[in-house]
């Protein structure tokens, strides 16, 4: 009798944490990041016939997540596109994740909620991230402080992904503030109280946008151990090469290079899973060249 | 044939936006609002036994909205603690805002998920919070800036609430922190672009905590015609007049005094929706002597 190399039975052979997973797949030279962010409008006719929106969302995620996992260090779905489908994209979330679980257990899982409140109200939300969901990594906000983020932070098997200098343009009117006495950025402060003090557990990773390299190296200075998973590339229209050779560290590694739309709907036809992976492989081999 | 006052098809007569709502309640004295944030450990046993622990938080959140709603001026149901229940507790949440439209249609939901993303996600999570969940208002975080929150803020009749000054102590390491040559704080920087840039559509809340009433009084003073959302006051310990009297407009309104603990658990016992009016009523009474 053979195990097939992904059955469940081998998951416990796999590394035990998310950064330790994370590293795993960086020794193999994967860095692409698939943001699964499913809208109905664009998954393919044949796909949507004779299922809910929920089920087609699994479907077509299932098969996008089969064919891209060889090219990936993460799949990072996003919360906002399943909670638009209700209880139905509820389900195609959960879907998503076991199916990643089961079939691809050496992939880690980032959920993309971006949450932040208050400690006893983060309790709940990192138990519906890393317990109900069972995700390996949670996207949070971190305008509460450290504190409040206990309970995400704590937790040194799973991921804690915090925004810090974003994608969008309109992200700068408060995240490139000049604060303090030296006048630094804000997402500067945000990093580098991450990198120096909220570490301890070795678990954070800082976000940061393809689109603006110069304050990925700073972003880089303030936190040189740190994974940054970097937004924006593909659809979003940032250059690859600029946002890694700002983002990578000393190992050449350290990055989580998320892309979405561009590897999603790399084809409107039924061949959008083959197209998907085609365009993951070409985004790995840029970051290949790169870094 | 009389229709009750409480009929679906008395909906259309009381104010149409969730402002005008809001302005409708407090003309009658009403400034509490029910955070319902159930948490089956305190809920009590018979309202367990035989349901599922969805259903539960549903029969208890139920039993709370119709003690209590003569006296509130909104109900916010924080996301984390349906989240933390799966899709059983997704059916709860929904469950919940479906029964106060259909029962209490002149009362507003503030669907609490502290959301804040990219404009173009923002818009799924916008769709979700108003349109799917059918809730009145949403919070936000202001991180990503106004651009990526046009998805909610063009949403004239609903509420954006958005952080500005929290409850949690530790929230201070990046609220407060001193911001350009003014060296004013950074929620002091939040409320004053939202007041004067942000609400074109008159449709902002902003988010102060009860513990701190000399930060209430700074953002009265640059928002002077927003509603703010209290919270902090009751569990959280904070005392209701300092936050009041920082808190309240020049006609001594423009408050959403929200309390969850303090009244959802106000006694353990199958009393509890009378001792959760009781307790409405008290922290009604207690903020009309203070206002």
């Amino acid at each position: 009798m053979t195990i097939a190399p992904d059955h469940p039975a081998l998951h416990v052979a796999t590394a035990a944490t998310f950064i330790e997973r994370l590293h795993e797949r960086w020794r193999q030279g994967r860095f692409v990041c698939v943001g699964l962010d499913p809208v109905c409008e664009r998954i393919p006719e044949a796909i949507l016939e004779g299922r809910t929106r929920g089920a087609a969302m699994l479907a077509f995620n299932t098969a996008i997540v089969d064919a891209t996992a060889e090219w990936v260090c993460a799949f990072k779905p996003n919360a906002a596109f399943y909670e638009a489908e209700g209880i139905d994209g509820a389900v195609a979330l959960a879907g998503t994740i076991a199916h990643i679980k089961r079939h691809h257990p050496a992939i880690p899982v980032i959920y993309d909620g971006k949450r932040g409140d208050i400690g006893d109200t983060n309790r709940s939300y990192a138990t519906a991230a890393f317990d109900v969901l069972d995700a390996d990594a949670a996207t949070v906000h971190s305008y509460f402080g450290q504190a409040s983020l206990r309970p995400y932070l704590e937790r040194a098997d799973r991921g804690v992904v915090i925004m810090t200098s974003n994608s969008d343009p309109g992200a700068a009117e408060f995240q490139d503030l000049p604060v303090g006495d030296a006048g630094e950025p804000l997402y500067q402060v945000v990093a580098r109280s991450v990198a120096t003090r909220w570490n301890g557990n070795g678990n954070c990773v800082l976000v940061v946008g393809a689109p603006f390299p110069d304050k990925i190296a700073i972003v880089r200075r303030e936190a040189p151990d740190l994974p940054l998973l970097i937004l924006g590339i593909g659809a979003q229209g940032a250059a690859v090469a600029p946002a890694i050779a700002a983002a990578r560290d000393r190992n050449g590694e350290g990055m989580i290079v998320s892309s979405s739309r561009s590897i999603l709907y790399a084809s409107p036809g039924m061949d959008f899973a083959e197209a998907a992976c085609a365009a993951a492989r070409r985004l790995s081999e840029e970051i290949a060249a790169a870094r």
